[in-house]
């Protein structure tokens, strides 16, 4: 951290530690370099000033900056304020003078908060730390990589590493499941759970983006012999006997708060207390009501945030939990509740705190991961999806499969996904003919028979051809034990047998604008592929950018004055197939409408689009992304945003194939968007153009829902 | 053509010449090269021989290998037409029997037509030819450009051309028009025009793939000078004075006979023929029948084909017309007939004999063709619009302007197009604010204003700007030369003044494949283009592949066993932007339909997407291309091809955009698919898997016109 401070240079470090704290809990190395180099030392808690004499954590960037400013002496320090203070000016008055005055509070506060630290003679002579414990683990590939190349290049040292550390990953092949060994406890404030409370939902696990709160259900002995902070529900899970946990890992957590919001307990709780606080103190002024509300609520909840000091406990029954606790087949399936037993098979990524793509890409991997390839466009998706050098996806403890995962282009990722399927789906067809060939012979044994007949008879069926497989490759290693010839041929190419879940992720840049030739062309294809896009509206990975996915009057890259014409209607493209099955999901509106549609779009032989609506940070909606699951059922509820599924498989049944989950709007589209600051900067900036195109959305949206209800009418009898 | 004989060798030549002919059509070097080096020297009347001994045309080829495998002695004679057999049976097989017997006729005929020409000696010492006459014309650099390049060139000998030849084009820019100067003379039937049956329709002009017949009106002064083969109709054009006549370029003609089949009084003397030929001879068999029918037919007929030699005489009328008749303003409008005196800008190009691609084309250059951009996918469209030489895109004989034409990559052909639509949008931008600052100043002469105002109030209008335009410029010059310091900067780019229709061509491979993402991206665009997709379901110019455009049922390369999948709705997904006009159509089946769609495409102020069913050599339909205008009859009456026009700008007068052009069906499904052979081979091949395509691909027609029909509900208030 200090290595390039030359000799009597200056160093500042942001933290909130005494001078006692920075002794214990700087490295030695740290600590020599500074003494020895006769450094001129500050800290500055930028956390703290921020959050406490602005009230903003997001200004905590200008709080240090300003410091570095006062203490760089670049340009004189007035002077350098002054700048800093124009170019707020400059950069935010589109976002009103509040947000101006916010920037001008943390630039006076960062240049004078810091604290010159006395470096005391000692550091220059203190003692070695211990070597940093190496990382161990079930899985040595793993651990090996972890030790060998995550940890070097985490530590900034990835550019000493030879070739030679290379040799195994030479092609580009990583183990999944390094990103769990990348603590890096950034929140500073964690949920902690009050089971006494809790309804036993699983929401807050449902809706987490980083996978840092999970539910489990122990037997009485997983349970016995769990850590002592490990906190239990009264009520066993359900009608079994197994106990019942949410376990929060502090130190992977971003302090999100989505948890908190979408626990029904905990929402209850705070609207009675408001209720209560109003008839009880009229006089309050609202933070105040507010603050007394959320106290008084407190003792009802069922999950509260604190800080991580005080949340960091539950770490250890995380961690038992994770490495120990088996899954419960009984209890998992494709509810809400259920789907919350299964591990999560993307965990810890380096997502935006709050962000609704993890969420809805680590549901996904619950509901199919072990059995899921994902073909990943380049896009935000990509960057959470696989960060050299660790990757968030994971494979499960008990099977040890998890996503197979590839990034492919910006322009090709569909059809890199089409050529999986069709890679494994030509491999997977020799195996079938082998298998039915030996089914055929008059002499197999009976036993093979009935395996092989369970094999065919599921092989479209990925829920249930994995146990069919396990039960075929069983008979299968018999067969070859007793000499068969066709048997290990076969088995060579086991991993190709079981029924796969072939995925296509991606963001709305890829979906409606880049790749989207591709993904026509492999939607038309009628392949069984399932393609997920989290559909920001403003391709968000390149910092913000109008697509065919923004919307009327939306500001973004490219449309400085607002977006004038309409959302591209990615979905009616698709349905225009008739064979392609065809939602649109909004996970914090409808919880069970988003599982309704993953699970028919899996189970659908054929192609699948399922358009996620994901509020993102650069939407800049109402109280930031804490409120991201919140801002979806807005979007819904204000006819921003249609809920739908369309399945083919329905036409079949005589029933018509579309269902408009979405109700006639009950909040308003006007109060929806300027309630986000990519919308009402525009009213800002160009009033009377807003007037107009927010006009024109909110007609758009109203005509985008009647023709929808007419669009079923297509397929009525 | 002799030049690569080896002394002593053979040469056959494929002419229908007697050795006195032959005498006088050799050229004088040819002649001399046979006789000096003992040229062993055959000749064949490939033609004759298919035509007349086999009865199909489509077979000359192999009567001509036939006869080179006979004559070359690579391998015993026996031997070389026993592998020509079997291999004719393993290609044609397929098609049936009968296609089998036709080539082994072929083989059979050709292994011994060929004649032996005694080389006369005098050949040796013959006089030299006089020197090719070099091409004259009007305008300098195309006639510059022909005879430096386009002559040496199609002669074979561009190898020899040095590098300085090509000075004056570095950049790839070549003239319009280079075309006119080939005349092939390739038909061997071409059309005689018989003005005492003439209704003068002009529907013969109408559907012409090659421009090679067309409709003049000339005035007194004009007819008196043409020459005195020259035919003209009794009556005169509509309520004018003009004499009406129909030229024939003989040399042009592709012998297609589609002018010929879209003649309605030829159309009604044929039927009255066949039911007089029926009532009087009911003992002829159908050949007999349809012989003297025809014969009987041909004195009420309107227009006949006849023998090269006897149709030549039109010749010299076409040349006089197309070099000295002027265009009759009065007469020249947006109907079939109207527009077929408007000169077609898109003649003489190298498309097959009966293209359906070239006859839309053709008509849309004579519609907007002065005020063309064309960004031309890779496709068939390409070839026949711009193989180097030769560009048969050519200018208006008066006003000197035609299609500006550019061919762009197969991927991105769209977005060339956009691309000249912003570039010449932003410098006509910019010149519109000149205009509007000099009509601004008070001191600006009504004469200006006035002028200004009309340019001003016309600018979207295509049709009537050309003429504002004219005006303006007209002013511009008076105050350049007057001083203003302003308008010469206008007039240095005058030319991009005017309202320009910009047009994007290309096939289905292109639109619904390779170059859909662009397209879709064009189309969401807003701009106000219009693309121009000749839909022959099957990427022609590759040879024949399944694409998205190709169609259940349908056999072609990657889709040996007939597609299985539905068509693409490229017309259904266009339309889901709401802001995009779009249209189906089929030249043969409703030319007033076509008409109303291009004129309404083109004046929409936003982007607009036709689709034009374009029957094909690859189709196998049944009578060859010669029927290719009656296959799009029969397509849209079948249900296979739906026409309809959605167009937006219905919407703001409060009327349902769409209108659905197609009627209810009214022949077999079937009957249409099985009478091409794209499909019939499926049948031949797979019987029971054609049952089962064709039926699901009769039910896929039903479904889809009901859709439509539905679709059209949408938008009901």
């Amino acid at each position: 951290m200090v290595q390039d401070v030359k000799p009597g240079g200056t160093f500042l470090l942001d933290c909130a530690w005494t001078k006692d704290e920075l002794d214990a809990h700087l490295p030695s190395a740290v600590k020599k370099y500074i003494a020895k180099n006769k450094v001129n030392f500050f800290t500055i808690d930028g956390t703290g000033i921020a959050l406490k004499r602005i009230g903003n954590a997001k200004v905590k960037n200008t709080v240090l900056q300003s410091a570095f400013f006062a203490l760089a002496n670049i340009l004189p320090k007035d002077e350098a304020l002054e700048y800093m203070k124009k170019m707020a000016y400059k950069s935010y008055i589109k976002k009103g003078q509040a947000i101006v005055d916010l920037n001008y509070a943390a630039i006076d506060a960062g240049a004078d908060a810091f604290v010159k630290i006395d470096v005391p003679a000692a550091w220059a002579t203190c003692a070695d730390d211990a070597p940093k414990a190496a990382a161990t683990g079930t899985r040595k590939e793993l651990v090996d990589f972890v030790n060998n190349i995550v940890e070097p290049v985490d530590a900034m040292r990835g550019d000493s590493l030879p070739v030679s550390a290379f040799k195994n990953i030479a092609d580009g092949t990583m183990p999944q499941g390094a990103a769990a060994y990348e603590k890096r406890g950034v929140a500073v404030y964690v949920p902690v759970w009050k089971p006494e409370n809790c309804i036993q939902c699983n929401s807050c696990a449902f809706v987490c983006p980083h996978a840092a709160i999970r539910a489990f259900a122990m037997t009485e002995d997983e349970a016995a012999k769990a850590p002592a902070d490990t906190l239990f529900a009264a009520k066993p899970v359900l009608k079994t006997n197994y106990k019942f946990t949410i376990s929060v890992s502090a130190l992977d957590c971003m302090g999100c708060t989505l948890c908190v919001k979408a626990c029904p307990v905990t929402n209850k709780a705070l609207a009675d207390a408001k209720k209560t606080v109003a008839a009880e103190h009229p006089e309050f002024d609202p933070k105040t009501a507010a603050k007394e509300a959320a106290k008084l609520a407190s003792a009802k909840s069922a999950i509260d945030m604190t800080l991580m000091e005080k949340g960091l406990f539950q770490q250890a029954a995380f961690d038992y939990a994770v490495a120990n606790v088996s899954e419960k087949p009984e209890i998992i399936n494709n509810t809400v509740k259920g789907s919350q037993f299964k591990q999560p098979l993307l965990e810890f990524s380096g997502s935006c705190a709050g962000c609704a793509e993890t969420s809805y890409a680590r549901l996904i991997t619950q509901l199919f991961g072990e059995r899921m390839y994902i073909s990943n466009a380049t896009g935000c998706s990509s960057i959470w999806g696989g960060s050299a050098p660790a990757t968030p996806y994971t494979v499960n403890r008990e099977t040890g499969k998890g996503p197979a995962w590839a990034n492919s282009l910006f322009e090709d990722n569909a059809e890199h996904g089409l050529g999986l399927t069709l890679g494994q789906k030509a491999i997977r067809e020799k195996l079938i003919a082998k298998v039915e060939e030996m089914a055929a012979d008059e002499k197999a044994p009976d036993s093979f028979k009935a395996a092989a007949k369970a094999y065919l008879d599921t092989k479209d069926d990925g829920k249930t051809n994995t146990a069919a497989t396990a039960a075929l490759v069983a008979e299968l290693e018999k067969a070859a034990a007793e000499g068969c010839p066709v048997a290990p041929s076969i088995l060579a190419d086991k991993d190709y047998l079981a029924k796969k879940s072939i995925w296509i992720f991606g963001g709305d840049g890829w979906a409606y604008d880049i790749g989207f030739g591709g993904l026509d062309h492999v939607l038309a294809s009628g392949e069984d592929v399932n393609v997920m896009v989290f559909d920001t509206e403003v391709y968000s990975n390149t910092g913000g950018q109008a697509s065919k996915a923004s919307q009327i009057g939306q500001v973004a890259q490219f449309a400085a004055a607002g977006k004038a014409i309409g959302k591209k209607n990615l979905a009616e493209i698709a349905m225009s197939y008739g064979y392609v099955y065809v939602a649109q999901v909004a996970m914090g509106a409808d919880m069970n409408q988003l599982m309704k549609a993953l699970t028919e779009a899996e189970a659908y032989h054929g192609p699948s689009l399922i358009i996620g609506y994901a509020p993102c940070e650069m939407h800049g909606i109402m109280g930031t992304m804490q409120n991201c699951q919140i801002e979806m059922k807005r979007a819904v509820d204000a006819g921003y945003w249609q809920m739908f599924r369309y399945n083919p498989a329905l036409k079949c049944e005589g029933k018509n194939p579309l269902t408009v989950d979405s109700k006639e709007p009950t909040a308003s589209y006007r109060d929806f968007i300027t309630s986000e600051t990519r919308y009402s900067r525009l009213a800002q900036q160009f009033p009377e153009r807003a007037e107009k195109l927010f006009a024109k959305a909110e007609d758009a949206a109203k005509a985008k829902y009647t023709r929808l209800l007419r669009y079923s009418k297509l397929f009525e009898d």
